[in-house]
């Protein structure tokens, strides 16, 4: 069976609406029994032997000729073949192939069994090089849809990872009395309280005491200024000239980046959810959900990387962190500031990225 | 006991060299039973309550005086008292407390049982805040000394994380037979050979087979650009326009970064390891020291991130690397490029960093 180049795309006629459409899910409908396909689909019948030559080209020239012609064509087939290789049917994100084709998609992924026409829609798949960048925007936009996002990332090596993208879950239970105006003070890049109660560590898990793990009533106690930052807001702690004084300090030592991390920070402290220093993990923060004590802290379930909204990915950053987090069984999650967001008002976005194996 | 101040130091009489230093390995001894103590062993003793005042400051007074008058005072605290919470004894890296300090060095610690004046050195230990920043060249300096050096980071939680500074083992034994002038073709940022001998794969681990992993003699081979531009130098393998073709659209794709990635990659080929994406992990390279064919592959011993020779760290880029590397049981590796190694002379200085637990 013989195909032909029209205008970016493949027809083929014959027994094609059957051999291709019906029974495997390649292409679309066209009159009688002509279907269209796209390159990356002509190029996999090609390379499986099904289709015979386009326009007289075998796989190799086809191959070649789809790279030079078709805006990314190489990435976007590796991800085609090596779905269908998991036994997947997929359609192209065009119109005509699918309704309503999202912008910035590349695959239509439909659950296992199912194609075209109206098969469900498993995940929305966007296919990047690993040379790209992707913007967190973009991210963001995607993963609000009905349908699962996914990215897949195609390495130099042309080895496929795929991400899934969603909406973490931020519901805590701890809640904190916080004391009221206990006596601070700034000492270079953190804030130590002298004698405060032991509750405000025990039990809400602010700082760290001077003396280790094991605190005692009135033992120093030190905060991070984000910590300090949170706390003098809320009036539970009391430094010269006020919370202004541990902010200034957090723009000093951090600039801009110490705004969106307390932005982030508050938000989840108001949800209920602790915050802490994820610099182990090369993160801004790791988080517990539910303390009730710091005796009886369980592990950390979100991993949290702070970043200006407008920020773009590297996919090898992303890779590095979702990879991190899954080594130590938590959730990696950015935390999207936008500029006017510093207040803390909510106007976080939040965006939990994942390993898929599909 | 009570201690004054002295140009910078806190001097000490009565029975306290015998008190203080012998028994315990605190300061250094002046005339006679006097000892003189720097700013972080005297506020270590007056948290203990074994020194009661330093000029009639108590601790909380003199913490916060040294913060004010010592440069990375509270870091350096933070670190001293956590060592010696772990048993160790442990001196500042100055002048007259120690033969030969090292210039970017804040302690020497001693095996453990051991201590001042002629204790084994077990680490020279550098302490940075998680907001300072240390320059590759730094760390490839403090390595290449006889003593082990470890950096200590500082977190803003005051919570530290020590790393081993050493040189990774990169003896290899892997041979290859490379075969002559294979045809390929540089198709956008890959390079395929159409019909190469298999061994190019089984045996040289040399790109990745179109049809996946399982492949037979003759299935079209890929090959990353580092990977093409190596072979095609090594005339191996064959593109119109020769070797300078590759690396033309390897620096077009990457930039400068192209060149450094290859001139790590042709060293450790060179040296009979085998390189292969770190894409997964967020890394450059993960490499195999013995291959005999893929089918019988081992796991991958070695991250390599490649970074020009004046790289400077961020303390949680190096956090996040070498924690995956760990939970990964692998060893993060930098290859540090100087601007005139693109050549691949053998010029990369190579430097592991690991992860310590005192």
């Amino acid at each position: 069976m013989d195909g032909r180049l029209d205008d970016g795309a493949v027809r083929v006629g014959g027994d094609a609406r059957q051999r291709y459409y019906d029974s495997s899910g390649y292409g679309r409908p066209l009159e009688g029994n002509e279907i269209e396909l796209a390159p990356v689909e002509a190029a996999h019948l090609l390379f499986r032997g099904d289709l015979e030559a386009v326009d007289g080209m075998d796989f190799r020239e086809f191959f070649a000729h789809a790279t030079d012609a078709v805006d990314r064509f190489g990435v976007r087939y590796l991800v085609y073949a090596d779905l269908r290789s998991r036994g997947f049917y997929l359609s192209p994100s065009r119109a005509d192939w699918v309704p309503a084709p999202r912008r910035d998609d590349d695959f239509v992924v439909y659950e296992r069994g199912q194609g075209p026409p109206d098969g469900d829609v498993a995940y929305r798949v966007r296919v990047v090089g690993e040379r790209e960048t992707v913007s967190a925007a973009a991210i963001a936009g995607a993963r609000t849809d009905s349908a699962d996002a996914a990215l897949a990332v195609v390495d130099e090596e042309s080895e496929i990872t795929y991400l899934d993208l969603g909406a973490p879950d931020l519901d805590g239970s701890t809640s904190v009395d916080l004391p009221d105006r206990v006596p601070a003070a700034v000492l270079d890049d953190r804030v130590i309280c002298w004698d405060p109660p032991i509750s405000l560590y025990e039990r809400g898990f602010f700082g760290r005491p001077l003396s280790g793990r094991d605190a005692s009533e009135g033992d120093p106690l030190q905060l991070s200024l984000v910590e300090a930052a949170y706390l003098a807001t809320h009036d539970a702690i009391d430094v010269e000239g006020d919370s202004a004084t541990v902010r200034d300090r957090g723009r000093a030592v951090e600039g801009e980046r110490f705004d969106r991390r307390l932005a982030a920070y508050t938000e989840l402290r108001d949800r209920g959810v602790v915050p802490k220093t994820g610099f182990k993990f090369g993160a801004d923060f790791r988080t517990y959900a539910d303390v009730e004590s710091v005796d009886s802290l369980g592990h950390s379930e979100l991993l949290v990387r702070v970043l200006p909204a407008g920020h773009t990915f590297a996919p090898r950053d992303l890779a590095l962190d979702v990879r991190l987090a899954n080594g130590v069984r938590k959730t990696m999650v950015f935390a999207l500031v936008g500029d006017d967001d510093s207040a803390g008002d909510g106007g976080v976005e939040w965006l939990s990225i994942t390993r898929l194996t599909p």
